[in-house]
Formats: C-alpha cells, structure tokens, sequence
C-alpha cells in the first residue's frame, strides 16, 4: 500500500446508495479520484456480502484501486482482495494477520488516544481515526475525537492515517492541515447525485492541503 | 468425519443459555454423548465469535469432540475449527472449500428436494436437513420437510445427513427410522435444566433407532 491510496477513501453501504447499483457508484467515484474502497456490510448475508464483493473487485481491478474489506476476513479471502479493515470488536489484529499474511493490507480503526497507541505496537498497515466528527452513518460510535484528537494522534502515530466520520468538502481541509493522510467518506460520495463530480471536487481539496503541508514542513 | 459423528449434534445458541456458560452446556453435553458441536451466533461480532469458538474449542478437543462453525468461514480458520456449516445464503461451498481445503470438514443445509439432489453434485462431507419439523429457534426458516421429506431424500442422498428443526425425544425415533444419521438439536439440549441428561436421554434413543435399523437392512 501507499500512503497516497489513504487520500479518498471511499467506504460504501448499499443502504445509502438509495436503489442505484454500488458498483456504479464506485465506478463513478473512482473515475473522480478515489484510491482506496472499503466494503462494508454489517447485515449482508455472506452470499450477497461475497456476490458484492467480487462484482466490486472487477470494477476496480481496471482502475488498479485497492479493495478493502471491512470486518469478514472470509469475505475478503474469498475474493482475494487486497486487505481487511477491521475494529476494535473485530478479529484481533495478530489473527488477521496470521491469516491474510504479510502482503495484504490490514488497516485498524482507533476511537481514542490509547487505542491509537496500542496501534503503535501492531504491523497494521493504517490506522482510521473513528469518528472525527458526528456522523448517522454508523451506529455504535465511539466520542469524536474532533481536530483536536487527529493533531494529537498523528503526533506520535507511527501509522499512516485516515480519518473518517462526518467528513465533507467543507471540513476536508482541516483534517489533512491536522496531519490526517487522507479522510474516508460514505454518504459524502454514496449520496452524491454525482459521485464523480463529488470525489474530484474533494481530491481537489486534499491535493491542495497536502501541498500546502508540503510547503509548511 | 466419521458418520457417528453426526449421531447427535449439537447446534449452540447463546441467546437460549439463560445466562449460563455456553461451554459449561457444551461440556456438559459432551459427557452425555453429544458428538459433534456447532457454535451458531448470528448476532455476536467478530470479537466475540472469536472468543466463544476459542473456549468452546479448548472443552471439546479434551472430549476429542469435532467443531463446526456456522457461516463464517473466517472464525473457522482463526480456531483452526475441525469445520464449517454453510446454509443455501453462506459462502458458496466451492469457495469455501477452496479456503478451507480438502481436510476440513463442510457441512451444508438443504431445506427441500431440489437443494438435496444440487448437494449430490458437491463434495460437501454432509447434508443438513432443515427444519425437519417446525421450529422457533430459527427465523427466516423454510416449509418444514417432514419425515417424508427426509425419507425421500435419504433414498438417493450420497451424504451422510442430519435431520434438525424441532427436534425433541419424542420424534428423534421416527427420524432415525426415517433413514437419517443423527439428529442436531439446540433448544432440546441448551434449554434443559440439565443437559447432560437431556443428551444421554436423545444419545440412548438415537443408538437403540440405529440398532434396529441396522438389523431391518
């Protein structure tokens, strides 16, 4: 993985996608700039988590866009994607691991600083910094950790990071200028009327901020 | 596998234990000859699988007892689980086997004829038949098959089968006579007070069904 496949990425849900075709969708938002796609399907039986997958898995193998999987290792082994996102209530890192081996990509959400230091200790490929802000798109969420909680993370983070919930074009900027590697957004790109127009104009944003971090450092 | 295996299976639902250790039943069990035991938990996250398929592992490897993991394939694999059961809406049996390889053990449900005569087709090491009768420990369930059900599938089925749904001392005698293997119960042994006995009372009836089959043929 590169650091750069963190810039936009985008995590899906089907629920949003409001009858159009996910693969359409992340069709659409990969031709607009998105580097990395994450499937998530927390009620998704495993045969139509897998037909999912695999239909994904065509469409960005043309754009040589990684597929990350979230939570089902299984999912993920059976469409031979290129890594796994797990959580705190998923498989613990080491046994994800010890599974998909060491050239997949595996990635780790962190809801607070000790979790994030806890990271440090683990080979995980990225860390998702989860939720940077409110969002409805998850159930079960952790406290944001809002810019304050990114700035300190990033600080001593050994990992790559992306930050994820409740991101838009209009808060894009700050979370990359508080050292952020990307964001990860759902409804921001699934709910676009326009998914590609969506992730250009958000690239665009990220492209900007990172140059002006080049600049600064 | 061998075919006694499945003489009495037991299926694990945590939400009918009543508060009690799930491998306290599960041991339990065993002692009252409970021969294969499949951990089912469709609610539970990944974590939590993990760890209950862990515990469950260490009681049934003293007892020499097999492990079957219902669905997900991922928790098989991180226990080093002697199996897998698929239903008709899990990974398809193909994929699944191509993960777990040639020496695990996969089961899968077929819930009428047709499904039946397709699992000819595959090399899956046995068939369950579900539901048997009707049953409330399962929802999105299927038109039960009853006993002429399993008796015509058992007429030119090449797997060893096991009959479950609703599945008590009461019936478990026709269903051997019915011509299949072993009967898999939840409720019948995971709601009894005591579930050894209630294994020991099925384990008696099942082994004296299989006598007089063995001396009909």
């Amino acid at each position: 993985m590169n650091r750069e496949d963190l810039n936009l990425y985008l995590v899906t849900d089907k629920e949003l996608a409001n009858g159009k075709a996910l693969e359409d969708i992340v069709e659409e938002a990969v031709k607009g700039g998105v580097s990395m796609v994450q499937i998530r399907e927390k009620e998704a039986n495993s045969k139509d988590f897998y037909q999912l997958a695999r239909t994904v898995k065509k469409v960005l193998e043309k754009y040589k866009v990684p597929l990350i999987i979230n939570d089902r290792l299984d999912i993920a082994l059976a469409v031979d994607a290129e890594g796994l996102h797990i959580g705190q209530s998923d498989l613990p890192y080491d046994v994800a691991r010890k599974i998909l081996g060491p050239n997949k990509i595996i990635g780790l959400s962190v809801e607070n600083i000790e979790q994030a230091k806890q990271a440090n200790q683990l080979d995980v490929d990225y860390i998702g910094l989860s939720p940077v802000f409110s969002t409805q798109t998850k159930n079960d969420i952790a406290k944001p950790l809002e810019l304050d909680g990114v700035k300190e993370i990033m600080s001593f983070s050994k990992h790559p990071a992306v930050a994820i919930g409740g991101i838009n074009s209009a808060n894009t900027a700050d979370i990359i200028k508080a050292g952020a590697d990307g964001i990860a957004v759902v409804s921001a790109i699934v709910c676009a009327k326009d998914p590609c127009n969506a992730a250009k104009e958000l690239k665009e944003i990220i492209n900007k901020s990172l140059s002006l971090k080049a600049i600064d450092s």
